[in-house]
């Protein structure tokens, strides 16, 4: 039986009761709904489980690196750099040297780095929405300014309008995320190109501005990488994942290509040892196993196109998409079709997109569940 | 031979040439020198590799990881903070439970994090020099000013002048390091709890200050933990890291216990999913073993001990430590002293604190070659 010391009910501290910064106050953390439902096609991760032979060779891998964890990692990860340009050289049509790669966890932490040597308080950063909504947070995290852009109804990026904004508004970093997530737009070389002038024209102190170029979904597009950029543009960085074409998502493991002198600048503010043994050791493994894993990926285009057909034939809109995902629509209520699906065991994203939800192309039986689901929902909202 | 063309020398782009932050203009990047020597012990590493049961359950932990590395990691790392909470438990004198217990990659991180959720622009954080000169460097790289407070000649903490500084400065983050770290002087209890009240009093708005306190090298310390003082003060955080301790400093795992106010609160700035797979299930491992990774701290205390005894002996005057590491001087010319050592084959930590050097304890053969090098050295300038 419980005295009463047990019944007085302590004081619970809530968020807002700690001196933390006014404008998080209120806020939720990032993240989509971690839910238990059969089919999860919501957070664009690769459905095909990595090849047995490389999870056994990360085991190797990961227990010599354990037989010296009890020293710091390779600060620099000259290993995981070199073979990473390796991968960028063979598939990204331009020779791309070690020195010219810098790795993090995560391009989250690619992202965060560059936005503290470029952005920072006082200066500004520009993206066009919708499109991937870390790049506005982590600004927002590291006291950089967000302005968001405009685009096209079709999602494509208005070169016109962008160079006014930029012209206006003189952003200091620029992203352009090709392929666009949440709307799977890829975009054109010549865009980039037109962006990366209006960006260095716009900033009277003749530095110019940093453009960085997304390409977490490179690897599925039709497009070739927009990575020859960099050639003669120190101002210009391309960002790239292991989480999607690697299907490597638990590895948080990203990159870029840039300058040397970016991936030097990088290093002003990265944490020291930031990125630790058993994650090059990872990385360097699936890094030995790259043709099976981009073989996975010619499978998940085509079940892209088929994702793509099928639902127009469903009757929905769909954007031309060059990435793992697909954005359908136009609904009344996103948030309730959103609903429906869920309700017939298929989870799928809801970015906020007014009329539009996104599909990640999932196996085959997977996006088979869905497009059943999808053409359940259908049938159920015309009634 | 070559061409005229491939005499023609590109323009090289030096980091000054992007639009970097102007602050960031001619700095470097923090970290010790990594030189190719016999005896390291510059950057307080645990000189025992993981026993080799240990780095094997890693192996099969992350081999089965592994499998499912085409998904995120779990965002919230709720199976390894249960574990790090029950270690704390069994260790630190306090019950502590999974909400209480946040990890990032590495105590860096979870100092980054506090600071870009109680710290950051318009903001400052304190701490008493000299001590680990990354919370100074994290606190420029999340925009928080700076505050260097002072200390005594024996590397106490003067409570008074402390106060003096908290009432004049007002800051919002206080750093407490114990054992602090280079000098490796525990900090009393009563220190602490003057300090936490002096925050909390000196901030108007009546929200308080937050304390973190670093026992990154807690385990080493001849003191009880100070994780008790976390009841009852919301606006005090433990840190803690598996570098040391545990063995693991390649694995980049650090971790704080608090309030769970302050767990939610770092949720709102941390990148979601920024602890992989691979980095939780090699940390789920490491506490398995606990029992056989805190006797090697054990003979670590032992050796320690010896170096301060040894050090004295020789005519050194050195710092009473709690940590894995000691502070010995006094020199003319620590860094001329620090090369003089490196060239009988020995690497030590030359922190910028004029007249001491920091050396960590090795394993016993490497603390005899250390010795004989001081020794051999001391002899060398009485010449």
């Amino acid at each position: 039986m419980e005295g009463p010391a047990e019944q007085v009910s302590r004081h619970v501290t809530r968020i807002d009761d700690l001196p933390i910064r006014d404008e998080l106050r209120g806020k939720s953390p990032y993240g989509a709904p971690q839910l238990d439902v059969p089919v999860r096609l919501n957070t664009n991760e690769n459905p095909y489980p990595l090849p047995e032979p490389l999870v056994e060779r990360i085991g190797q891998r990961v227990t010599e690196a354990a037989r010296r964890l009890n020293r710091y990692p390779d600060r620099d990860a000259v290993e995981l750099r070199t073979e990473l340009a390796r991968y960028l050289t063979r598939t990204g049509g331009h020779e791309v040297t070690a020195d010219q790669v810098w790795a993090a966890n995560g391009s989250n932490e690619v992202i965060q780095q560059l936005l503290q040597t470029f952005g920072g308080p006082g200066r500004s950063a520009l993206g066009f929405e919708p499109s991937y909504s870390m790049h506005g947070l982590i600004s927002r995290g590291t006291g950089t300014g967000w302005i968001s852009g405009p685009r096209n109804d079709d999602f494509t990026v208005d070169v016109e309008a962008a160079r006014a904004v930029i012209a206006e508004e003189r952003p200091d970093v620029v992203f352009v995320c090709s392929p666009n997530n949440p709307t799977g737009t890829a975009v054109a070389e010549a865009t980039v190109l037109a962006l990366y002038e209006a960006a260095q024209a716009a900033r009277a102190d003749g530095a110019g501005a940093l453009v960085v170029v997304d390409e977490a979904y490179g690897e599925f597009s039709h497009r070739p990488s927009l990575l020859p950029l960099i050639e003669g543009r120190p101002n210009l960085v391309v960002s790239r994942t292991m989480s999607k074409a690697f299907g490597a998502a638990g590895l948080r493991l990203g990159y870029l290509a840039a300058d040397p002198a970016v991936v030097d600048a990088v290093q002003l503010v990265r944490l020291p040892y930031h990125l630790s043994s058993v994650t090059q050791a990872t990385a360097l493994a699936a890094l030995e196993h790259t043709d099976t894993l981009l073989k996975y990926v010619a499978q998940l285009k085509t079940e892209r196109d088929r994702l793509v057909t099928e639902l127009r034939a469903a009757g929905c809109e769909v954007v031309d998409s060059d990435a793992n995902f697909v954005q359908f629509g136009l609904f009344e209520d996103a948030h309730a079709t959103w609903q429906a699906i869920l309700d017939h065991g298929v989870l799928v994203r809801d970015n906020g997109v007014p009329g539009w939800l996104r599909v990640t192309a999932g196996t085959p039986a997977e996006n088979d569940a869905f497009l059943d689901a999808v053409r359940a929902v259908l049938k159920e909202s015309k009634r």
